[in-house]
């Protein structure tokens, strides 16, 4: 066997759609001793993050706990286990991720109607609503709470209350939202939320929080047919919650102290304090870029804090200027997601990187690559008329 | 919110069935600075990572990589991938997992056969091969190469022989054989893999090594019924494989470096060489019990290395034996696995683990526990009679 280099990664400052640095107390945490899956001192620490998670979700019912998954399975696992095939499941499909909850809907045999909005704009809850009055049996309505291919921010709380007293049940993706933005999955009448510990929580990647609420669960209960045995979410309660619990999968030990970590650094922090942070860096970033000249994607009456998408000036090689900001300045910023997005830029302040500093010392990298790209002087001028 | 307290674990011996304490250095590999899952020097350590599974495995064709899953998520991906409603899947079921294997397969619509052997014991090839005669156009023949629930090794590359030339294919749980048992995808004719990282590995849970043949990819791709998404071995092989790689999911970045440098460390020491090693402390363990009176579980000829069930003596109770091993000694043991199981303890000596040095310091506790259980002088004379 050839044996490989030493990994030597170089630093990051991880200002893309996500990961983001994970928190310095989080990266710790992972040095502790390893327990095993069953041990009996593990499950206090579990029953601890799920009660954080019901606070940072504000999800006092139903189910809560963090999947050994990645955040697009715990989309799956909330499509795997609420659809059974033939049902009617409406997507607002507003960017890359509303695109994918329709594509992995499909995968489970329902009849998929999505509702379609340009990059930069969401998908008008009337429209979401009267889709609904024409399909009143719909099992499912899908929202991206927080677009991250796009920056947009749904009115998931006006969606929710306007679903209040329908059978059909609200999916939401909060995968760039939970932790970063207003998120109360009671109080807006959500069934079924799924996250990521990478962004606004500020763990590593590896997990998926999700939130289902109790008649989501009885609706999983009452289904005929069989969901993959991984995201089967009665046999995961089973382990996170029953006691003694029963074991399902060997779980992430390290990665669950690491969130475990994250999630105490959230209730430190306080949750509005936390949401704040992020809208104020987010508001920063935003007033300065566009101070610039330069034009951000999503509609500003919708625009998130932790992910600001900005469209690429003419002339411009937006992937150049990517690269440059990796290689020169150590910035990691993100380009347009998936052939159908528009040439854009993606910039994260999310989780620690959530600071006016952060913002400040991206802008400054991003001044000294745009100035030197040669058009650019012409170029902005252009953007900004 | 209510403030957690810090995670303060305990110092653990992992010897359990798993998982294994982490390799200092694959530990170490985690705090190196975190690129994005799209960052270019990331892909230079994934294929990396790629080459070393495939020299572990022994799998130069098909596709080998590692999923951001547990063992039991790589199980579901092969049946997932493999299997379509209606088709027949030979299961031999000699414990928890053989077990587990045809559970899931019956989720995903085949017309499972299972064939049975008591715990402890293995189901001849020679059953496997009838079965198989009596239903040619079986899509899948199902073995678990190492049992984890009950320590028995099934002869696998006999059964591979003897499957050469016809169209079933061939799927292996690994998940207690990779880099510690001899193990050739290639050679014995395997057409599906799979194992996790957190045994005799020495990485941390939450990752699961697969490997897959060419024959099992056009099977694959020529099917005609959708895979769950996070189970897409082609859109998995999108963002592993090619370059630039297609988004699929946010890896779980700090995982793979403790992979690269678990699997590093496997090529400084040589495949060989820790199988070796494995054998030789599995082999010592086994012995020092025999020799104590106490009765191991697995069919001698078939005794895995890295793990080793040990029937609780009658009267002795066996779950206070692993509470006090855990409380008086910091050391992990298992008991059996799942309701039918005997009474066992299962000792895993893996990845760092599997050293002579490490037994003997369990036996050493082991013969204090017992030496507590007021009965145990009594029981171990009938137990050795």
């Amino acid at each position: 066997m050839t044996v490989p280099p030493e990994l030597n990664p170089a630093d990051r400052l991880l200002c893309g759609p996500g990961p983001s640095n994970v928190s310095p107390s989080a990266l710790a945490a992972m040095q502790r001793p390893m327990l095993g899956h069953l041990d009996p001192d593990l499950h206090d620490f579990l029953l601890q993050i799920v009660d954080q998670l019901r606070a940072t979700y504000q999800a006092r019912g139903g189910l809560v706990l963090p999947l050994q998954a990645t955040g697009t399975s715990g989309m799956e696992t909330g499509l795997a286990s609420l659809v059974e095939p033939g049902d009617v499941v409406i997507v607002a499909n507003a960017g890359f991720f509303g695109g994918r909850i329709a594509e992995i809907a499909r995968r489970y045999g329902a009849e998929v109607i999505e509702i379609k909005a340009e990059f930069g704009q969401h998908v008008p809850n009337e429209r979401l609503l009267d889709a609904l009055d024409k399909q009143p049996n719909a099992r499912l309505l899908a929202v991206v709470h927080a677009e991250t291919s796009t920056g947009v921010r749904h009115p998931l709380r006006e969606l929710g209350d306007a679903m209040r007293g329908r059978d059909t049940l609200l999916l939401a993706d909060c995968v760039t939202s939970l932790g970063g933005v207003e998120l109360d999955f009671d109080g807006w009448g959500i069934d079924y939320a799924y996250s990521c510990t990478q962004k606004c929580l500020g763990a590593p990647p590896g997990m998926s929080p999700v939130a289902v609420s109790d008649r989501a669960l009885a609706r999983i209960r009452s289904r005929k047919t069989p969901v993959p045995y991984s995201f089967d979410l009665q046999l995961l309660e089973a382990y996170w919650i029953h006691r003694p619990p029963v074991y399902h999968h060997t779980a992430p030990i390290l990665h669950i102290y690491a969130l475990h970590e994250a999630l105490r650094q959230v209730s430190l922090e306080g949750l509005e304090a936390r949401w704040q942070r992020h809208t104020d860096a987010g508001a920063f970033l935003q007033a300065a870029l566009t101070e610039r000249g330069l034009e951000l994607l999503a509609d500003p009456d919708h625009q998130l804090a932790p992910l600001t998408a900005v469209r690429v000036p003419e002339g411009v090689d937006g992937s150049r200027v990517q690269s440059r900001m990796l290689r020169n300045h150590g910035i990691e910023i993100g380009g347009g997601l998936g052939p159908s997005a528009p040439p854009i830029w993606r910039i994260g302040l999310m989780g620690q990187n959530a600071r006016i500093e952060v913002a400040e010392h991206v802008l400054a990298a991003f001044d000294a690559v745009l100035a030197q790209e040669s058009q650019f002087a012409a170029l902005s001028g252009a953007a900004s008329s």
